[in-house]
Parts: C-alpha cells; structure tokens; sequence
C-alpha cells in the first residue's frame, strides 16, 4: 500500500465501516482477488473488502480518497481483459454481498438490481414473470451484473437485441470521493443533460462504483427455431451471414464455430464434464454457424426458417441440423458457451475480442490466420459473428514463455492493425483493462485518448479509483 | 463580439477560410439565425457562418479558439429548448451546407450522412433500398439528423424502436480546439473505452460540432396496422397504455392526444392547410390514443391487433377506427404531426418534454391539469405516452407578458417537481437548452451536474462551444 498509514491501520478503519468479518488480508484470499480469467495473471491486492451497502462503499471511498489508498472494484471476476485487476495493489472492493433483486415492476418493465446478483439469476428471476433481460455473456452462470455493465457485456442475444448497454437506465454510483448519485433517471426516453449512464457502462469500474442498476426489460419471445450450419470454408461462413441479414432476417443468435472450436469443445465436455455431444464434425467441414429465430408465432418462425434455408441455398454447405427437441437445443447452446473454457482448458491462452464492419468477417479471418502462420501461433475463432464480433483465442501450447510473452504480441499488434484497417476495433464485450491496453493507440487518435483521460480525472482527480487501466 | 479584434476582422477572416458567399452579417439573418421553435426567443448573432467541410468547420475553430469567439452550431432551427440559440452572440455555425448522404452500405445495413442532411430526406433514402431509419421527430421534413443527435430525438416509432442514440454508432467531430476525431469506429459492438460517440448525443453542441454520422439501419417493416381509440378521461387511456405492454404486445407507435389537441388540430388544418380531417369527436370523449402495429407478417399483425382489441374490452373506449385505407393511416397521422404547429398557432405557448415511467402517467396527466388550475394555464397534452413521454403546451392565449413571463414559470416548477416525484425527468426528447436550464436542479443532484461541467470543460476549456446550455 503506498500510502502514509499503516497496512494495519487501514485494516481497522475498513473493519469499523464494514464489520471485522469482512475484511481479509490471508494470502490465498489475496491471491483469489488478484486474478481473473484473463492469462494467468495475478496482481494481489493488500486487502480485499467485501462492503454491503451504498453507505459502506461512500465511507470506504471517503476514506481512501483522504488516505490516497487505491481501490478497484471487481465482481465475479471472470473478465477476460483484466479490467478488475488490483496491479497497483490497495484495496480489492468485492461486491458480491450486492446480491439483491430489489424489484421487478411488471407495470412499467423494470426492474431495480444490485451489481453483484449473477447475471443468470437475474434472467431466470425476470424469465418466470414472462420478463425477458437479453444481455448473456457465456459466463452468465458466475458473471455478475456489475461486471456486465463495467465492461458492456453482450453475448449470443446481442444480434437481436443489443447489449448491456441497451438496456440500462439509471444508476446508483459512488464516486471516488465518496459521494453518491444517480446517473439518470427511470424513464424510457432521456434527454437531461450529458448522457452519464452511457458514460458509466464501459468504463470498467474506473469512474465510479456502481451501488444500484436501474434495467428495462422486454416480454420473453415464447418459441424459437435453432439449427446448426456446418461450411465448407470459414469464409464462406461469414459471407452467408451477410447474405441472411441482407434477405432482411433478423436472428436472435448468429453464431460462429471454427473446426477446431468444435472439436476441442466436443472432447473438453466429454473429458471433463462427462457430457456427450452427439455431433460429428465430417470431413472437408471448416466451420459452423449457430442460427437461432424467435419469436412468438409457429408460422411466422417457420417462414423465417425457410427464409434461411433458401438464403443458404447459394452457399456450399453440409447438411444442416434443425434441432428437433429442447434437449438438442440445449446441447447446441452448451456446446457454443463452452468454447472459451475448453480452449483454455488444454493451453494457456490469449483471447481477443475484436470487432469489424459484417461483410469485412471474411478477410477478417483470412487474415488472422495468415497471421498467426506467419508470427507462429495457432489460434481458435469463434463468436458473435452476426454482429460482426468474433473470438480469437491464441494458444500457448508448447511454445517458450519467452516467444509468448513478447513475438505473439507482434502478431496480435497485426491482428489489430488489420481489424482497424477493416473499419472495426479492439473490443466488442470484453473491454480494453489491461490486456488490450497496449494497443489502444491503433484504433484511437491521440485526441481522444486525451478526452478519456480528461474524463476521468474530472470523476476521479486523485486518481484512487482502479488506476492503470483502459488508457 | 466578446473579443479583442473588430468584428469586421473576423468577417474576413471568416470569408478567407469558406468564402465571402457565405459569411453573413446583414441583420435579417442574423434575426432568423438567431431564434428558433422555442417562444418567441431571439438572440441575433454577431455573424452566420455556412462552412461546407470538415476542414473548414476545423480552421473556424481554430481561429475561434485563438480569439475566445463563442460559436453556437445549428441545424434546421426546429429546436423547442432553445439549444442553438446564441445567446452570447458570437459566431453562429449554420450546418445546411453538410446535406449529402454520402453512403448507404446495404451490406452491413450502416449509412454515412452529414449532420446538415434533413431527417425525412434520409429516411426516404434508406427506404428506397428497403432499409429503416426509425427516428422520426414532427418536423421530420425540415430538421437536421445533426439537431436530431444533438438533442437526441425520438419521435413515435422510438417505443418500438428507440431514440436517435440507438442508431449512432460512429461520429466524426470537430473538437472546439479544432482537432478532428472519430469518436467510435463503425461497428455494432464496441467496449473499447469510454463512449465518447454516446456522451456526444445529446450533448446539444456544447461539446464539439458533428460533421459526419455512421448509423446503423433495420430492414424496413413492410406491414402496419393503425387505429384509433377514443376514451372518457385522459386517466383512463394513460392506464390502457400499461395495459396493453403488460399484454405483451409491443406496438410501434403508442400516441396520446387530448380533446383539445385533436379540436385545435383539425380546426388548424382545415383553416391554415385547407386539409378536411374526418373524424368527429364525440361528446364524452376526452382523449385518444393512435396506436399502430407493424411487422412482415399479415396474420401475425391481425392477431396482435385482436389482443389490442381484447385489452381494450377492460376500458371504456368510444368506437374504434381501423384505418381502412393508407390515406386513412396518412390522416391519423398528419393529425397527430400537427398538433404541435396547431397549438402554437393559436397562442404562444411554452412547450414541456416530461418523461416518467409508463404506469405513473395517469397520475402525471391528472397532476398537470391541477396545477393548471392553480395557477391560471391552459395547457394541451399529447405525445408519445407509449414511453412515457408527455408533450405539454401551455398557452399564453389572452394572459399578461407579466404573468407568462413570471407567474407561470412557478406552475411549470410545480410540474416538473411532480415528475421528478413520480420517477420521471425534466426532457425525453426535447433537450434543455435555455428553456428547461433553470429547472436542470430539481432532477439533478448538485454533485452530477458539477461532472457535466467538468466534461464540458474537458472539451471546451475554453467555453466557446455553445455556452450557456444545459447547466
């Protein structure tokens, strides 16, 4: 801690605002909190604190912003771009006790949440009031709301119906110096002065501490149709995607699988969760397209349906897969949600999480692979692609801690260059933190890193509040 | 001119960099230039500026920036909070001239149009390939998508669609230093930073000047169903309107308008437009509410159509019209277009822009009327209930400058203190400009609005962008 008072000092005011029971200083809780899903990173904090309450997280930062103390909040910690990091040491601010659904309004379709309630939970609560909250990063089961909202989570939902973003409305924050606001207010339509909910979403936890999420909601679509897509070529995949869209579809899922993906995915399932997929990949088959409709009407979804079917006419595809039952759905969702696990689970990786124009998906990965070749690194994509927003994870496997800590990182470097040439950028849902940090000077002029910086020194002066990140 | 050089100076300055052709100083101009839809304000400038590429707009602020000169940007003056009203004189920066649409890339369904292009022209544009641009603010054929960002316009398909802010996701802007950035990058995900793309909605020019937007567009909906529903009291509709989203039905226009709204309309477009309305209202009915129902699909229309019907059977509507024809639609709506420019042509009015969550517009419309009472208003109501956004005109009619200008403020006070109490803000679509800047306290806490003033001066160290909105 790199401030005036004592590491023990600290502990005891921490523990008289929040209860002794809830500060922790033992090594392996610090190692916990000093890691994420991001590489092996791990940055352990001096002291994590696990406030529950708005008027706890206010004292804490009145504190710490009169002691200098750096702090950096975190939720489930299954970030994929190291936003909730603590590589400045201080104080790591756990939000998990911020579990707490406070209301679900089925008059006005809203609903009030605290941060750490898990995203999956919030779904399932709104879901069994006919309610529907879209945004479902493939982490949904752990992952917590005010993680979603740091880093703008989106997921397969994303294509149809935005992302976390989308659907916020106002939010109870406390700023760096302790004092608490709400950014907006609970309405549909807002326009009172610069937009500081927007503002807040996407800046990973580095202008404020999110206490209270205000969410608009939607009725859930009843039906939905899924199928499977396998192609010849990962370019021949992207191009279909833009030719659905293009025939004026609009799918609640547009998912993207390389072979690999699905190879690797099939064996981690069967290996490590004893869960058969019964899906052969055949040979001469690249890559596979997850397709999902919904709605509310059989026919309608089924004019749609075959509205792809005759759309994928023009390509060269295998034979496509209309999942018949709920149970096959299901293997298909958990086999798509499952990649980035299994990927990791057989190499340490680096994952990316860029984003171009649709019709750029092709070159996009074309490219990457020529890169990967050219720099030594084999890579798996899959992801978002009908918003254009794919997953590369870039595996370690046997190579020297020496070549991945630094040549992979040219390659990456070209990775970006190429996605910005492309009309795209560094990162859809996972955020810059630190992982992507280095590269934020290819998709941004100097200028508007400048106004960045100038934002958050004007929420956070002494800049106490997750220092080190995005910028 | 607030500067140390003679405005004659400036005007060849001004001609070096855009042309002598369009530097204006002769005092028509600068009358026009300097009001807008809002009252009866003017605020003549000291000079009109028509630059016609980014590169001039940049070197205007350059030598603004150089010489303290205050500039107010404009689009087509249909503002109705005063936001491009100059009212510290200086230079006004007239947009017209930015009027080319200079892509519509039907690949990745984006367009690229200049902040000067009139809204319905681009609408119409995109529509000629299909493609829908649902922002659709009353003046739609006369005001800019640079105004529409600047106050983030909604307009009656924002219920089903969203707001102006949905559909940007890319904008080049001249900063007030004259730098030129993008704020975003083309593409319909993107965490990377703080999003400056959405801070600039809505920012009503105070924080650069947009030169280009990169939209995103949805394939047009090819069908549409449109009624007519008339009702005993405005209570009555306004508990309709929940009724029928808790009923799941998600309508693409959900329209309010009073007795008096509908009288003053037909009267106005019969009398000033020789435009014959048939409709009668009948004695009893205080309200109706244009719902319109779209999609690709005839049976799926009529079904939600019926479910509409079935919600209405819990109420106590007059007959229902069923718009037979599209003239009949065209008429509905035309009606509805109106009845702002009807209202204001029978009175000055002040025209409020309130917002608050969908089930508490009952007591919102009720509140309205009572203060109105009290403090001796008359006062039209109408807009887009189905979000919770009420237009409410307050006629001067036969009341003293002394009154309107002092007495009715309290009451307007008294209005949006009830918004606020009932969850709701000061503006949904409309801005703050001038006219709602002194009420700006009453929703928003001190601590919030001294982060936009940091933000502001952030971008504008200076204050020579549009000083004097907002806050």
């Amino acid at each position: 801690m790199q401030v005036g008072v004592s590491l023990t000092h600290i502990h005891s005011l921490m523990a008289e605002i929040v209860g002794d029971a809830y500060v922790f200083a033992d090594e392996s809780i610090l190692r916990q909190h000093g890691s994420d899903e991001t590489e092996d990173y791990c940055f352990p904090p001096d002291l994590v604190v696990k406030p529950g309450t708005t008027e706890e997280v206010s004292r804490i930062m009145r504190l710490c912003d009169q002691h200098g103390i750096v702090v950096t909040p975190r939720g489930a910690g299954t970030g994929l771009s190291g936003g909730a990091l603590p590589t400045q040491g201080g104080i790591v601010l756990a939000m998990e006790r911020f579990n707490k659904i406070i209301n679900i309004d089925t008059l006005n379709l809203q609903a009030i949440v605290e941060p750490g309630v898990i995203t999956e939970v919030f779904q399932d609560a709104v879901k069994a009031l006919d309610l529907f909250y879209p945004p479902d990063p493939s982490s949904k089961g752990s992952c917590f709301i005010g993680g979603n909202l740091a880093e703008n989570a989106g997921g397969p939902k994303a294509v149809k119906y935005g992302v976390t973003r989308d659907y916020v409305l106002n939010l109870e924050m406390v700023l760096p110096n302790g004092e608490v606001i709400w950014t907006g207010a609970n309405v549909l339509k807002n326009s009172t002065g610069y937009n500081l909910t927007q503002l807040m979403i996407g800046s990973e936890g580095t202008l404020g501490i999110i206490t209270k999420v205000v969410f608009k909601l939607r009725a859930y679509p009843q039906k939905d149709v899924t199928m499977l897509v396998p192609f010849r070529s990962s370019e021949e995949a992207c191009r279909a995607i833009a030719a659905i869209f293009i025939a004026g579809i609009s799918p609640s899922g547009m998912e993207f699988m390389e072979r690999s993906a699905i190879e690797k995915t099939k064996k981690y399932l069967e290996d490590k969760l004893n869960y058969k997929v019964n899906i052969e990949v055949p040979d001469g088959i690249e890559a596979h397209l997850l397709i999902e409709l919904d709605g509310n009407d059989d026919n309608q979804l089924m004019s749609e349906a075959e509205k792809v079917y005759e759309v994928l006419e023009g390509f060269e595809t295998g034979e496509i897969l209309l999942a018949q039952t709920s149970q096959q759905k299901e293997q298909l969702w958990k086999l798509r949600r499952n990649v980035s696990p299994a990927v990791n689970a057989y190499s340490l990786t680096k994952s990316e999480d860029v984003v171009v124009p649709r019709a750029n998906l092709p070159d996009l990965v074309k490219g990457i692979k020529e890169i990967g070749s050219k720099f030594g690194f084999n890579s798996v994509c899959y992801g978002h692609l009908g918003d254009g927003n794919l997953h590369i994870n870039i595996m370690k496997e046997q190579m020297s801690d020496e070549q991945w800590d630094n040549g992979v990182n040219e390659g990456i470097e070209q990775i970006f260059k190429l996605v910005v040439s492309l009309g795209g950028t560094l990162s859809g849902e996972h955020g810059i933190g630190i992982a992507k940090r280095p590269y934020m000077h290819l998709a941004n002029a100097p200028a508007k890193i400048d106004l960045m910086r100038g934002i958050k020194q004007v929420f956070d002066p002494k800049g106490i509040l997750n220092p080190g990140k995005i910028f």
